[in-house]
């Protein structure tokens, strides 16, 4: 029997559900791996604030060294969410040779680098599984199970708020606000849900999830983003129509030419593997050369999945570390900076409102005619008095500089554009 | 840099790809692994068959001792395929103290318990990820990534022939005959596809999942097995029309009650991800206490996928071992037999042909509620003069027992059973 120590950073709702979970599985620990847990210190800011029962207050303190310069701490969980301080305190646990297990996903993407280098120079490991997909053991795949591939392209549903959104949205025809209202009194989003539904938290995933995937890191400043707040239930209606739904999409690809990123609402087709992920679940769905397509699909972020997530690292961190092991490899990761394409190649889904149809669509058509966007699809449905006619159409492949052209060429008296959505391609 | 010898058991496809791969991969396993991996033995039962020009011949021995006996040789790469003496070889092997990477279901699913004896006693691990779901990293999931999870749920499809087949007759209306004919011409299916079509193949892997999902041994003789040679154009068409897709999917439970296991064609309802899953790709759908739903979906086998699968799990064999470390845990394993329910509850599907259609459904409603057999949906289409009018009965939930005694009690001399089958019927 080992004992082994562990420090937390941190003792609110996931900090606690960790010292929770780690009493709970103490014995199955013990017994399934001859390891013997034991939290030796909490770190919290009030040391007079009122903890659970289950909390030990005797470990707490507010001295980060106590958590930080033990020699005999070897394994630190951090549960304090947001970049500062934890990205610096994270960063000097991997320096004293701690390994670290985190959930922070803001910290992870904004500092990725020195992450990185704190690791490899104290020779200890960072294990990120409860950052991105809940318990989909993403992270882990991307580390050990792929690694004979090269991944090309990765394509996720990484929000759980947002993908609860638009299910409502498409399942019962409601509003974005209609459904943002219910599912905030649900607990299902945030007071401020700008993080989730402007995209923000899908693009810390999508920088990690890249940087796993590609082995080149991928800063969020490279990451195109667009929120999902603008969808209306024409849109959804319009894409149902022409075989579609409606996902809020992180997307990557790394070719030769260069790697591209965003997040962005795209029309999945309805067929697609992705399509049928519902709800607040989360997916990844990649390509890799000896691989092909593979999709990993599971409940996304949620305290229980998290904490769950987050004991799964600690477990492999500690047999991984029992005999001294070098760290989890990551010295594969090319330190050139990523080289970004300047356009990118999409379908597109363009929704116009005009009193004049046929001039306009005559216009419309020329405009993207003469810069080689060919038309998929239209739809025209029944003229409604209040806000004149809709005109939607679908693109076949194109440049997205040449659609944005012909987009902002229209005749702005005579057309307006309602929105203008990418259209995920994938020939499955 | 260490160099690492390994030995082969087989060249045939599997066997001379491997050796062709090794040879691509050497110097990039030798750049960021500092492993060297050298190919010492080749066991062939025929020395002077031809082989590829990239199998060096000085290699080849028909003495299995040169690979089982030799010290050297620390990995055997078993590619002989069939129960013996595949079997019996990795057994010596890993008695030995060698590790094994196979992709052998059937001997897996056989010789399950001697396998896992002779690793024990010789300290030494056996790798078998491309044995189920080709490039799906399943079979690391299952023991890596989900050790936090108690899994009470496992359904699959995970032959790659019967799904494609049943793509194509259900996308293009074709008969299961005139698929086959053509899947076999394509090479899609064997010229004798009895293994796939009677569900053997899955019902290998099916044990192999359910194994280590369950911790605990679940024997091929314990899983009860369907074919879905019988399912009709009428069957996809009725299972359209009720919002379900038919797949042919391999399913275990795990509950306090005890284990149940079959692979059958079943009605999968069309929302699910499982129906999403489209012609030779493969899924896992599982579920466990803390993960809650997750799915894994990705190319079956297939020889590309297959020998890229071991490669993986060679490296992963020479890097755990490395460092002398204890063989992957399967240590947890619940030695104890299974106990199998003797009865289920499932939603079924059955479909009938009858002349005085009238009087039939008021016989087969009796019987089905007089065994508290609840109907769903009923659909009787436009009577056809050759085979009499169909009617097509979905039920709710019932035992499986009481379903086929009231299916046993209809009146054979007014109704034709043309297809009884079971409905998936998770509450996704």
């Amino acid at each position: 029997m080992k004992t082994v120590y562990i420090g937390l950073l941190g003792c609110g709702n996931i900090g606690s559900g960790v010292t929770k979970l780690l009493a709970e599985m103490r014995a199955e620990w013990r017994e399934n791996y001859q390891v013997d847990p034991v939290v030796k210190a909490i770190l919290v800011r009030d040391l007079s604030k009122q903890r659970p029962e289950y909390v030990d207050t005797s470990l707490l303190t507010d001295d980060k060294d106590r958590v930080l310069m033990d020699p005999e701490i070897r394994y630190v969980v951090e549960c304090l969410g947001g970049e500062h301080p934890s990205a610096d305190w994270m960063c000097e646990a991997l320096r004293a040779g701690k390994h670290v297990v985190t959930a922070n996903k803001m910290a992870l993407a904004l500092h990725w680098r020195e992450l990185h280098d704190a690791s490899e120079s104290g020779r200890a490991s960072l294990y990120f599984e409860a950052a991105v997909g809940g318990a989909m053991p993403i992270i882990k795949i991307l580390h050990d199970s792929l690694q004979a591939n090269r991944i090309d392209r990765l394509t996720a549903i990484i929000n759980g708020t947002t993908n609860y959104l638009l299910t409502r949205m498409t399942e019962e025809g409601l509003d974005y606000q209609d459904v943002l209202k219910d599912a905030q009194a649900l607990g299902l989003a945030e007071p401020d849900p700008t993080a989730d539904v402007e995209g923000e938290d899908a693009m810390y995933k999508l920088s990690i999830l890249s940087s796993l995937a590609f082995h080149r890191h991928l800063p969020v400043t490279d990451i195109e983003r667009e929120g999902m707040t603008h969808i209306t239930q024409d849109d959804i209606r319009n894409a149902e129509e022409l075989g579609y739904r409606i996902k809020l999409l992180a997307h990557a690809t790394n070719t030769a030419e260069g790697m591209d990123a965003y997040v962005s609402p795209m029309l999945v087709p309805a067929h697609h593997p992705l399509a049928s992920v519902q709800g607040a679940f989360n997916a990844v769905f990649l390509h890799g050369h000896a691989c092909g397509d593979m999709m990993i699909y599971g409940r996304g972020a949620g305290s229980a999945p998290t904490a769950g997530a987050m004991m799964s690292d600690l477990i492999n961190a500690i047999l991984q570390t029992a005999d001294d092991r070098a760290p989890q490899a990551s010295a594969r990761e090319n330190e050139a900076p990523a080289v970004m394409l300047k356009d990118r190649v999409s379908a597109f889904y363009i929704r116009l409102s005009a009193q004049d149809t046929t001039g306009v669509l005559a216009q419309v058509a020329a405009s993207l005619s003469e810069r080689q966007i060919g038309v998929k699809a239209l739809l025209q449905p029944v003229e409604r008095a209040t806000e004149g006619a809709q005109i939607t159409i679908l693109t076949h492949p194109a440049s997205e500089k040449n659609v944005r052209a012909a987009i902002a060429a229209f005749d702005k008296r005579a057309v307006r554009v309602m929105n203008v959505l990418r259209v995920e391609a994938s020939d499955l």
